[in-house]
């Protein structure tokens, strides 16, 4: 059942390889079909371009694994309580692509610093806070997610579809599936076009107002400066 | 009609993929026949290998679509002011390449520092000045091109055929429409080396006069050293 | 014979080349049979996708070729003393990786600055000392492995499967051949992201302890809390 | 006629490419047939992989064609001097790849760090002095020639089979054409892990005299201790 969210994942985890912002197993698609409140997601170890739908895991918001013979992620318990904070997103995307992840070590937020990033994200691309240690002992996977919600108490998820997990990696989402991948390429993007800038200037001006409103708005149509 | 300008456009915009110049929509060139005064363009949301000449958008030089079923890009009329205003050239390509746009989003002119570059362009890639306000909220993508044309106020286009926009991404031109992919190439290629040198060196010395006219002039056979 | 263990080390040095970790001779992967006593290791310049199992060399403990028409390389006696020295490791590999390179040449251990790096190495990568002349001058092969568990006598090789020579390259190792070719693709993924961020933030924290375990601990469930 | 020299130039310059080491015209191998007197070169603007020997063209020790439908490049006359000085090489190869020029531009010779540079490379990778106006304007090929030369008056080519031109590129030789090639990719290597070596650590030491002279000498059989 669920063939084309099967399909849907199964697709955007491959495009993630082709993409080269996974290795081995540090890169997972999932996607929602809300109205059924099923999840799914890449098994666990099988993070290669021979994916196939039949593979897809299927979870209930419970976390419990509705559909599948291979095993679901530990990150899933992540992709569920995003699912459940951010209620407009569709999709998940999780990588430890390389450039993000120098600024996610760095703990450091990207600054938007051109117009490529302000297509897609709307102002600086925000790190978490380190966890607490108790978070990490318990409930680990499900306190990631709850730290990126802490994070966006004053922001807007669906105005910046990307966040930096201190120390770790780089989490995109979307409305559909196919569009949190595409945050996920852009994030690369920007994020080693900022890597760049700051070596070469590191008083580099962040966008104007002015410029970032007019891209993103462009770009996102469903925003309006004045929901800005 | 006009089969033999959207096979070069065509080609030349299936080249900047190839060449990894261009992610998503990041990319487009075009190309003119000014006797006949219609402009080429790859339309939007066209971006990958599988581009046909038939999907190429015709415009009038007022920017009206003459042929084409899928729709104009947006920044069809940056390339239209340019066409206007710099009478030689016959393409126009646009890009986000990563170096390159380094460099824009640091504010600053790429340094001569080499023979490769010496070979294209006369002297250090300028930088335009950040756009004011208005010029952003109003016909921003015509204004874009007026950035670019007023910063060439003393700068000849057909010795220098790259330019940086701030905070953006990059624009060359050629009389040709390859020629003006190749120059993209290089501009690349120039941005990436000169940002290992300034990292190496922050004091590397600009190329000599000397051997930056000897490389120019014998790349470039219409120019000589009395134009220069 | 030991056509598995032949099969398996010629896979491994195949995937070598294949990640782009290993140019030209710079990449060597062997396998150990402890049972048998016997060491198959990848012949001197036979090193290309075009690698057969009937090409592999056999050693005995002592380094007498037991099977094999290729020269074995030099570098089989630091495997062959790396083996006597790390009484549970079944793989090894070499490799002149770019950026695990670098740090070497660096003469700087890699700090654990994420979780990817915390998955397979619990802690910095250590680097060791540079080699006395005269270690150098007489079996330096075997002293690169000498200097190598000098290194390690406060470390456990189980739980950091990783080294850094001074001024040379890399070794990982592992249980099983193909994990060792793992190790070697995540220490250079390491290698680059902390070079990125130490770029960024040169007082880039390391990881908390918690975290490290966290992940050190799940990515390898034979250890425990207690045993690190 | 010389058919075999030109099927050796042909397929080297095809290896430039595939090791991405030229871009269009920016790369070039040479040989030569030293008891004939006759040197092979490609032709200029012919830099793609469908090379076939037939193209390839023939000179005298003069610089006159001999065999040929394609013009000689302007730089055959540098690959002519470098014949007539350094009388024991068998190929040249001119790049402009990405790191060694990085270095070529910073005006800096390449520092020994590791033992990779030191298999092939004794000692740092020198860079010419800036040429003076007068080579440039006259006869500037062969004075890139004569310039790397004035560079070697203390170094031994044989020792060092590569240099950088200042604000240029990189030039490798070796006996056979096929080591110039390779000479070219071990050059590239070094030049990128020493850049990021010292943008690690500016410190960084130099390989110690014994390990640069073990390495070098294991590599380059033909070399004793007594010779360096």
């Amino acid at each position: 059942m669920h063939e084309e969210l099967k399909q849907k994942v199964c697709t955007a985890n491959i495009k993630l390889q082709r993409r080269q912002l996974a290795v081995y197993d540090y890169g997972c698609v999932s996607g929602i079909d809300r109205r059924a409140g099923i999840i799914a997601i890449k098994p666990a170890g099988a993070s290669d371009e021979t994916l196939t739908p039949d593979k897809i895991v299927l979870l209930d918001m419970a976390g419990s694994v509705v559909e599948g013979t291979l095993p679901a992620p530990a990150q899933a318990a992540t992709h569920l309580e995003l699912y459940r904070s951010f209620a407009s997103i569709g999709g998940i995307c999780h990588t430890h692509s390389q450039y993000a992840t120098m600024w996610a070590q760095a703990g450091s937020e990207i600054p938007c610093l051109g117009t490529t990033a302000a297509d897609y994200f709307y102002g600086f691309v925000p790190v978490t806070d380190r966890m607490p240690k108790a978070e990490i002992e318990t409930d680990y996977q499900q306190n990631i997610a709850k730290a990126i919600v802490r994070r966006f108490e004053k922001l807007d998820h669906s105005q910046m579809p990307a966040v930096l997990v201190a120390s770790h990696g780089a989490f995109t989402w979307a409305t559909s599936i196919a569009k949190a991948v595409e945050n996920a390429v852009i994030l690369e993007l920007t994020a080693k076009m900022a890597f760049g800038t700051v070596l070469l200037n590191n008083r580099a001006k962040p966008l104007p107002l002015e410029l970032l409103q007019k891209h993103f708005i462009d770009n996102n149509p469903k925003n309006s400066e004045a929901a800005l």
